[in-house]
C-alpha cells in the first residue's frame, strides 16, 4: 500500500483531541502551503486560509458550531474562506500577478482573461460564491492530506453557523464568507467514540465504475 | 520540502498529453483508491468515479469540453459524479452500511442518523446535489494527489457540458451528475504552453491569515 493510501486509512474524522498538545508551527505552516499550492478554477484561488489560534475567538465560534469541543481542543482551527464573489478587480489582480511572475505577456492567457472577465463578472454573485466555495474544498482535501502526513489529526466541519464565524472573523468585511473549518490537533487518548472503530467506505464495486 | 509539496510543485495543468502513453492500470487504481478513502460531509461519500477508457464515448464526450485534446490524448478520463438528490434510501444504505461493516449498532450513530434524515431528503433537490458537489471536490484535491504522487499527469476540468456528459455516460438514469472531468495521462514532450511555465500562486501574506 502506498504511503499515502496508509495516510488516508490512518486519519479520521477525530471526535476528541487533546487540548494540552500543540501540532509544531512547522507542520502547521507545510498544511497550509499545500493548499496553497493546489490546483482551483483558472488558478484564482478564490478563497483564503484563517489560521486561528486565538482562544478567545474560538471560544466565541464554538456554540455557533454545535459545540463541538475540537473547535477549542485544537491548537490551531483553520477556516476556509471563499471569495463572495469574483470581481473584475479580484481575476485581473491574479491575471497580472501571473504576468509579473512569469516576466512576460501569453497572448493565450490575456485572450482567456477576457473571456473569464466576459462570464463571471456578470454573474449573480451566490452562484460565484458557490464556484469558489467548491475550490475551497481541494483545499480541504489536500489539507487532509497534509496532515495525516505529519501524523496530526483533523476533522472538516460543515457543522457551523457560516454568518456567525463571518462576523466573528470579521470576514464579511473582506468579501469573504466561511466554508469549512478544520480543526487541527491530536487525538485523545481516551473520550472518542470513533477512534477505534473501523473506517467504513462504499465497496469499490459501489463507487467506482470502468467504461472501457 | 517535503514529498507532498513536492509533487504539488511538480504537477501541472497538462495541456497536452501524448496519446502514445498509457497510464498503468495499477496507478489509476491507486489513485481512484485514494478518492475512496478520503472524508466526505458524514461520511456520506455522495459521488462516484467513473473510469473511462472507450475511445469511443471519450471522442463524443470531446465536442461538448470545447474540444480539449486532453479528454481523447489522456488514457483514463475520470469523471466524477454527483448524487442529483439525498434520498432516504441513499441515507439509510450507507448508514446501514457501517453498522454491517462494524457488527454493531451505536446509539450516537443511529441518532445522527435521524437527524439527517430528519433534514437532508426535506431539502429541495438542487441544494443537495450542490452539497453532494462540494464533497467531490474533495475527491478532486485528493485524486490530483495521488496522481502526482504516480508521476501522473493529471488537469481537472470544469469547462464541459454537464448535461451532455451525464447523457453521452448515461449518469441521469443513474441519479447521478457530472461534476468534474479528470484526465489522466503523460504530458506530451512538445506543444504544451504551460509545461515550463512557472507555476504561479498568491504568495503567503495573501492566501493565509494567523488569528493568534
Amino acid at each position: 500500500m502506498s504511503d499515502l493510501l496508509q495516510d488516508l486509512q490512518w486519519r479520521y474524522a477525530t471526535k476528541k483531541m487533546d487540548p494540552s498538545k500543540t501540532v509544531p508551527q512547522e507542520k502547521v505552516d507545510r498544511i497550509v502551503e499545500a493548499v496553497r499550492l493546489t490546483a482551483s478554477s483558472s488558478g484564482l484561488q478564490p478563497y483564503e486560509v484563517f489560521v486561528v489560534t486565538n482562544p478567545d475567538l474560538r471560544a466565541q465560534i464554538k456554540p455557533h458550531a454545535w459545540n463541538q469541543a475540537q473547535v477549542t481542543d485544537c491548537s490551531h482551527l483553520l477556516v476556509f474562506a471563499a471569495w463572495d464573489n469574483y470581481t473584475v478587480e479580484r481575476i485581473n489582480h491574479m491575471f497580472d500577478l501571473v504576468n509579473t511572475v512569469r516576466g512576460f505577456k501569453n497572448e493565450g492567457w490575456e485572450a482567456y482573461r477576457q473571456q473569464i472577465l466576459g462570464s463571471y463578472p456578470q454573474r449573480d454573485a451566490e452562484t460565484n460564491y458557490q464556484h469558489a466555495a467548491r475550490q475551497a474544498y481541494i483545499g480541504v482535501g489536500t489539507a487532509l492530506i497534509a496532515a495525516a502526513q505529519e501524523k496530526v489529526d483533523s476533522v472538516p466541519m460543515e457543522g457551523f453557523d457560516p454568518a456567525k464565524v463571518d462576523e466573528i472573523l470579521g470576514l464579511s468585511a473582506r468579501g469573504l464568507r466561511s466554508v469549512v473549518i478544520l480543526p487541527l490537533g491530536y487525538r485523545a487518548g481516551e473520550g472518542d467514540w470513533l477512534q477505534n472503530l473501523e473506517k467504513v467506505r462504499r465497496p469499490q464495486e459501489e463507487f467506482v465504475t470502468e467504461l472501457a
